[in-house]
C-alpha cells in the first residue's frame, strides 16, 4: 500500500483518519483523506466556503498555524449511499482536563466513493448555539 | 399527478421548488420538498441540529412565523451522483430595493433520489464572515 494514498474502504475509516490528522496538525495525511479534485469544499466555522484543493489545503495549513485543539466527535448520524456517504456530527475542542474549550461545532461530513476508496468531499462546519443542547434555543431567521 | 407530493425530476427542481416555498412562507410546499423520513437534517444560521419530519417542520414554522425574508442564491456548485446530489451555495436576503440585509448565509444541500423523485436530505446553513467575499478573511480555528 502506498503511504501517502491510503485506502479507505468505508466513510467511517476515512473520517477516524480525518479526526486522527487533525489531532496530530498533520496537513498531509489529513489532505489525502480529501478527494484529490476541484469539487471539493471545506467550511470552517464562522468562516468562508473554500473550494477546490489548492485553497482547502491552504485553509488547513492556517488552522494548523495556530493553536493546537483536541477535538472529540458525537451525536454522529450517517446516511450511507452506495457512492457517497453523509454525516452529520458535532465536534468539541477540548482543554485541559479534557473540558470542552467553548460551544460545539455542528459539521456535515460527505465522503464520495471513487477508485481509491472513500474520500472526503465537503466539510461544512458551524458553531452551534453557546447555550446548549440540540433544540433548546429557538433558531435564528433565514 | 399529485399536488401534495410534487415529483421533482432533478434535484434542481427540488431546490427551485425550496426556495420558492421559502419566498411564500409556504410551510406544506416546503416540507414535501424534505424527504419524509427520520434521517433529515436541517441547520439554521447559528441554530442548533434538528433531526427528523417533526423537528424540521417546526424549526420552519416558527422560521415562518417571523419576518418574511426574499432569499436569493448565488455561487452554486453542485456534485450530482446517481442518488445523492450535493449542492453548496450562497443565500442573500434581500430587503426593500433588492439590496442585502446582512452578509451571505453558506449553504450545504443534499438531495436524494427515491420513488418520488429527488428530495432533500440535508440542508446546513451558515452565516459567511460579514466582511467579505469567500478566502478575503482569515478562517476561525475550529
Amino acid at each position: 500500500m502506498d503511504a501517502s494514498r491510503p485506502f479507505f474502504s468505508t466513510p467511517q475509516e476515512a473520517e477516524a483518519a480525518f479526526y486522527d490528522a487533525r489531532e496530530r496538525a498533520d496537513i498531509e495525511a489529513l489532505m489525502t483523506v480529501w478527494a484529490d479534485d476541484e469539487e471539493i469544499v471545506c467550511i470552517h466555522p464562522g468562516g468562508p466556503r473554500h473550494a477546490g484543493y489548492t485553497a482547502v489545503r491552504e485553509s488547513w495549513r492556517q488552522i494548523f498555524a495556530g493553536t493546537r485543539a483536541t477535538v472529540r466527535t458525537s451525536h454522529t448520524h450517517a446516511i450511507q449511499g452506495v457512492l457517497i456517504s453523509v454525516h452529520s456530527l458535532h465536534e468539541h475542542s477540548m482543554g485541559p482536563g479534557n473540558r470542552p474549550t467553548r460551544q460545539p461545532v455542528i459539521v456535515t461530513n460527505i465522503y464520495m466513493r471513487g477508485p481509491l476508496g472513500w474520500r472526503l468531499l465537503v466539510h461544512h462546519a458551524s458553531f452551534a448555539p453557546a447555550t446548549a443542547e440540540p433544540g433548546a434555543r429557538p433558531t435564528l431567521l433565514h
